[in-house]
């Protein structure tokens, strides 16, 4: 019942309106695995170079994150930098893909056991290789942005052909559907076969559709945001971690799973980087994801 | 038990992408008193011209609101014209106040047994003058947009601090209280003794907030918009219709409530005008609360 998480792995410089972070740890699958390390045994795969911080390393094992599958390449770390100029968009002010730029996602034997795939948001063709190396997994999620929908459509379609679980956003739903209405949107991403389609909405919470029902789900109320980097990532992970720990794709289960994506994102943009989810008591993350249940 | 609902009464000709409609039935006071039948005895209070078109009165008896505290003075009916350009937008193309222009709104005999009171969207003055005629309601609720913030702020913080409930939507709370986040916003208006702030997000739903309590609401899925004008009258009608039946504002009532003034807002925007509103089965109502129950 463990989860794998494939992704990026970078070191991020970001500037908000609050602040800013240099060279901080980050990558899809960075957040997704700690979010996902509160619910479930997390395996994560992935590349960094031989600049990557020893610190960073001890933070993923103090998280109980197995790095069988985190590959050390030699040269630098992939490197982000990016600005807020609001809260909701990102400008990207440099992008170093460095080892990340021949990267082959490989799934070691320890995560043969695992039943539960996230494909974090990267590359399509990268997405495919994955799905190509897997068999009998009982979930299989993808996450996406923009800039595959724009340039790598036909590639993103036969991943999301192939997955049970997709993670995205109103604007990402909307442009890779041309529905403007998100209901008709995820019943054109259902009929691909998808199972659920998990609509992330930012400060306005998240809806879930399935063939037959939907979920609506709040945001957890944060007084200050700090970065909104990786709370996608956050969502994903929280969401996949918890439902790894359970037998059926259910009612109930994905509202829990729900629940406990959009108290791990909340904690994220509280903070720079990943300090929001780090390091943080369990009790914390039940307390909130009971206040959110009392709350609806 | 009853509801008196105070607020405008028009002709409105509206332009939406979805079409057009003229001269037709409109106004906060008439929104809310339709959306408030379905679940109380309603009483209308404002004012028509003489040119009032006599199938509209009988639309309103028909709905069993009571018409007593209706006045018809010689002249035209209050006329606006409008384009939305988006969704979320209306801008105006004419306001004719006619016979609105000498409204003094007066609470007739019949009133004095209800025990629940909704100052529709107009002037505060009018507000606070209603406000200062009456005595020993239950609940007394407001409503307002932008253009009373702006313009007559001080008169509308007199309203607010003397009502017990207040809708009002993610901008003009924002623009009132100056707090970018909704709830700071929220904080600072139960400061002023308002007992429970409704903020209404579109299509996003809603969140109530009290002093020690919060509660979310998704908006009622809607495939096709056609009209948005009157959806938040139709949701304080909705709301305060059914509050007027029970006897303390708690957990449950509220969630109720809100549940329904959703569903009216949602059945008002399928049609243009009114008519999304008259003429419904009861049933319908309940089937689409108990799904909005369902999916959260």
């Amino acid at each position: 019942m463990s989860l794998v998480v494939v992704g990026s792995i970078g070191l991020d410089s970001i500037q908000t309106p609050a602040g800013k972070v240099n060279e901080a740890l980050g990558g899809s699958s960075v957040y997704a695995s700690i979010a996902s390390s509160y619910f479930t045994s997390t395996h994560i795969v992935g590349v960094v170079g031989d600049d990557f911080p020893p610190r960073d390393f001890e933070l993923l094992r103090r998280h109980k994150i197995n790095l069988e599958g985190l590959e050390t390449f030699p040269g630098k770390t992939f490197r982000w930098s990016g600005i807020y100029e609001d809260w909701n968009h990102a400008t990207t002010i440099s992008t170093d893909l460095n080892v990340f730029a021949d990267f082959s996602p490989k799934l070691p034997q320890s995560c043969k056991c695992c039943r539960s795939l996230l494909l974090g948001n990267i590359h399509p063709a990268l997405q495919l290789e994955v799905l190509d190396s897997i068999q009998s997994y009982d979930w299989v999620a993808c996450d996406t942005m923009n800039y595959w929908i724009s340039g790598w459509r036909d590639q993103l379609t036969e991943v999301i052909k192939r997955v049970d679980i997709m993670f995205v956003n109103e604007e990402e739903i909307r442009q890779y559907t041309a529905h403007d209405n998100i209901f008709s949107a995820a019943s054109a991403i259902l009929d691909l076969g998808v199972k659920l389609v998990v609509i992330k909405r930012g400060e306005y919470g998240s809806v879930a559709v399935l063939k037959d029902d939907i979920f609506f789900a709040p945001a957890y109320p944060v007084r200050e945001v700090q970065d909104p980097t990786g709370a996608g990532d956050c969502f994903a992970g929280g969401f996949m971690g918890y439902l790894a720990t359970q037998e059926k794709l259910s009612d109930l289960s994905i509202r829990n799973a729900i629940r406990r994506g959009t108290v791990m994102a909340a904690l994220n943009v509280e903070a720079f980087g990943v300090h929001g989810i780090i390091d943080r008591e369990p009790g914390t993350i039940d307390s909130r994801v009971k206040q959110l249940e009392q709350w609806t």
